[in-house]
């Protein structure tokens, strides 16, 4: 196990070397060194051991023999202690962290296949708990479940030109079964507009057989080359996708922001994540589309935007290529086409919570899809009065679940009370009642509150209440504190060298825009810092926000040398 | 599109000629005419006319354009009338009667990679009803949901050998993403031992990281070559997959049972089928595991058994090429060895439902899993009273969806009432309620009962415990009414002759069995039939039932010139 990572933090060594020495762009070092990071920390957790390249190993053998030695002493503080911490400051290496945290609370297991990542319990139920909110939304606007096939044949892919231009270079390839090669490829779906709407065709004779609303929760492989990170960018994703077709466009169009404002909710009322709603630019929108529509959020550690979920409005594009048509109710023979939408929002959703609300103990979880809400640790009991106190721990706890709060006890023999602090605190459980002989005779729970470490004593007369209330306070205060963060972020600028020194201050900028996609991409051109160590990323267009500015919008683009007009404040960003 | 199922239909001709010149083995044949059956039925669906060979069509035109004459009368009678039922009857071509029920009642459309299929709104919503109850079922036993990767390196997939060569020649590889070949072809998933027990080696340290329960809810692919049919084999299919780890025998041994009784439930509980519990026989058992348990449940319409869901006990067996171990806890430095299960519940569910309920009218669905348990109909109105009546219906529409009963109304004016009536039919919809004018005027509705066509008026006052009621009532008597086909032809013999005998007519069987795969597969080649049209296939063991047949057990196997001793009563069918 730690040979095989060894070999890949050397490979990756050389790599980045390659790449600085062939003067590879900012991003693509950036990612690289990430990736470099991320070996490392896989090594430490194999062996326990910091990684030392195999030149240092040679000529400093007497130092690595003295860590040795320090390593037990260390352990035996309480137990397992220096493994259970995060070892790495969110500001001081925010990829680093973040490898360190998805592991250590138990979200993610790294996996022998490249790009791919195990989704343990304790992201998966992040997971159930979003997919229970968005299903049910959905099927209050009429939506329906299905499930359509993951391949798709090469004839249906390549239908429709823009998209599958896009999409093309992603696509993974099934050429064998057994050991019989197949007469033709089949692709598995990067999504499935291509895969569902021939069957929509075949639905849609006449204008009563619209609309047809289905959504369908499955996993799609984009095979990227880029430095792959867990929930962010991976190689398979779970995630939900609808497609819509209806018989006008005004119903369409309607449909593409309910939709929408049920993923802010996804956000706003689950994950405690503010977004900025908008349009995605010419450059940025979904190939084939009309138009998408999406929700952005703001990473604080690094300054990025985030694209938390998109509802495109696919026009007539898609409906022309498919033939989803049927006959104009006018009566003049002519032919109609459906107007569709296709939406989707995933597991990176998981991913920009844990980036949001991390801090240096671990994984911060916002109460509404936290598994465990609040765990009930018992402390400071000795052998005669143990059993009492683990029976006050034990009726405390099954109180709660009776009230519907999700609830755990830890009442584990082999390790102490601040073995556990650590522990539920590294997982990020929102609550933590700490109950002693003093809080069982006052008839109270000592609660920690994991956000903001305040302490305060709950008394057990209305107990359920008061943490459902203190659930929806922690909720709230997340939500603001994210948001205060991201305001303290938002700029407005005009001018592009202001523009380029606020986003190295990670701030995220709205500024006037024309909306071209040759300007858009001279802005990020400009924006890009490609010297060595400080090497940036440049900006590109998050989205033109729904609601814009009170600012009166100025004539000219932010692009000095744009001729163009303007037509809204553009939110720019360094981005995910 | 009619163009390509005609070609498909005159190959799959040429391959059943081919086949039955090369004498191909009886059931093979079989398969190979389904197809062609099912072929013939999509062109009718695809043209609205019967497939007529080439040659039949160049030297009878007269007929055919005769035949075509008579076609628009018919379908004046009624809108689409013609088109909307079931032409074929159960009992006369179940095969093709099959076909037309699941495409005709919206449950599954055809695709164009053979062996997928979609699953539309009103299968998937049978399957999310057996998700909600059996994901409930696991949870309370302490087992958690998670997500792994559907690739599969080929190392890890190669680990235990018994067990991929069972899978290899159904494993489908992905070679290349975009332009690139791979370095190393990854597999997707047949069922996923061999993606998650690298996992669990990591997370087993010590006896106190047992147990490990852990669930998924995923596609697999198996590319079988064997002719496919909608939802009982599909070369992708969803199911759950449970992949449990114990440090002992015998909590991994109880939790076999525990969830096999789970899947029982699935059966009798929501889809009101019967099921027989017992283990695989050694030939039929999971690949690599120590034991299979499965639920068998009876065709009558062909007289097969279906395998509905198997949960097994893997023993040592993965753990030890996987290393999942721990140090005994007994202290003398010795390794321990986890005690493993797998279980799994596919999509097939739902096609044993559609073959053990429908009826020559189309599906019949059991009302625990029906998307829509009452479809509310108005009748015998006319102009100046159809206001009243629309809104009498829309009131008992709302009144029933208030109650927590899933109904929905068909107010739509271009269809008349009687083909309303043929089309929620067969759709399968449990309870049709019919309000006319009459009804309205004494506070009543007119039930009608898919299942066995009674008619009974409702009195308004009390309605939802009345519609409660009677869904319950409905459950029992589908599932007696099963019962009762399925004993009437659960036979027992110790004689091979009769045990031939039963089996043409259509019946499972219970015989004394010494267990040895060679016996079984002596007991299928005798029970083969090659000849011609009544071909059939031979019978195999279904399960040995955890519960014996009361009477004594006989020495002799039920193959004559076996020497073996007979350990239980085995159950013996054809079978799916």
């Amino acid at each position: 196990m730690s040979e095989e990572i060894v070999k890949q933090i050397v490979e990756q060594g050389n790599e980045v070397r390659r790449l600085k020495e062939d003067k590879a762009s900012a991003e693509i070092v950036q990612d690289a060194l990430a990736k470099l990071a991320a070996l490392k920390v896989a090594y430490k957790e194999a062996t326990g051991q910091e990684y030392v390249s195999p030149n240092a190993r040679q000529s400093k053998p007497k130092k690595q023999e003295e860590k040795k030695k320090e390593e037990p002493k260390k352990a035996a503080d309480g137990k397992k202690q220096t493994l259970l911490g995060v070892g790495t400051k969110k500001d001081e290496n925010y990829s680093e962290w973040y490898s360190e945290v998805i592991t250590k609370a138990e979200m993610i297991e790294y996996y022998d296949v490249s790009g791919c990542y195990v989704l343990r319990p304790w992201s998966y139920s992040i997971w159930e708990s979003i997919q229970e909110w968005f299903d049910s939304g959905i099927k209050k606007l009429g939506v329906k479940n299905c499930y359509f096939p993951m391949f798709v044949s090469n004839a249906a892919l390549e239908r429709e030109k823009t998209h599958i231009a896009d999409f093309a270079p992603e696509v993974a390839w099934v050429t064998r079964a057994g050991n019989s090669e197949m007469a033709e490829p089949i692709a598995i779906r990067p999504t499935s507009e291509t895969v569902m709407y021939p069957s929509y065709k075949k639905w849609v004779q006449s204008h009563r057989d619209l609309p047809i609303k289905l959504n369908q929760w499955c996993n799609v492989v984009r095979w990227e080359f880029k430095h792959p990170t867990p929930f962010l960018r991976t190689r398979e994703f779970l995630w939900q996708e609808g497609h819509t077709a209806f018989s006008n466009k005004p119903d369409a169009e309607a449909e593409v922001y309910q939709i929408l404002d049920l993923y802010a909710g996804v956000y706003t009322d689950l994950l405690a994540i503010p977004v900025v709603k908008g349009r995605k630019s010419e450059k940025e929108k979904f190939a084939g589309g009309d138009f998408t529509t999406t929700v952005e959020a703001y990473v604080a550690c690094n300054g990025r935007g985030i694209q938390g979920a998109t509802s495109h409005h696919l026009g007539q594009n898609f409906s022309k290529m498919f033939d989803i048509s049927y006959e104009d109710p006018s009566g003049d023979g002519s032919k109609a086409f459906a107007y569709q939408n296709s939406w989707g929002l995933s597991t990176r959703t998981i991913g920009a919570m844990v980036m949001i609300h991390g801090d240096d103990k671990g994984l911060v979880l916002p109460p509404r899809v936290a598994a465990v809400q609040v765990i009930v640790v018992p402390v400071g009991f000795k052998t005669e009065n143990k059993q009492e106190l683990f029976d006050a721990v034990d009726r405390v706890t099954k109180d709660l679940v009776a009230g519907g709060i999700r609830a755990e006890h830890d009442l584990r023999e082999n390790y102490n009370a601040g073995w556990k602090f650590n522990h539920w605190e590294l997982k990020g459980v929102p609550i933590r009642f700490e109950i002693g002989p003093n809080d069982v005779s006052k008839k109270q729970v000592t609660a920690v509150i994991r956000h903001n470490g305040e302490k305060r004593q709950i008394q057990l007369d209305g107990l359920i209440q008061s943490v459902k209330t203190l659930l929806d306070d922690i909720h709230k205060e997340m939500y603001n504190k994210v948001l205060a963060q991201r305001d303290a972020h938002l700029k407005l600028t005009t001018d592009l060298e202001e523009f380029k020194k606020l986003l190295d201050e990670k701030c995220i900028i709205l500024s006037p825009f024309c909306g071209s996609p040759a300007c858009e991409e001279e802005i990020k051109k400009a924006s890009t810092r490609e010297d060595g160590e400080g090497a940036q990323m440049g900006a590109k267009t998050l989205c033109i926000p729904l609601e814009q500015p009170a600012q009166a919008l100025p004539e000219k683009c932010i692009f000095p040398s744009c001729k163009g007009e303007v037509k809204k404040f553009a939110l720019f960003g360094r981005s995910y």
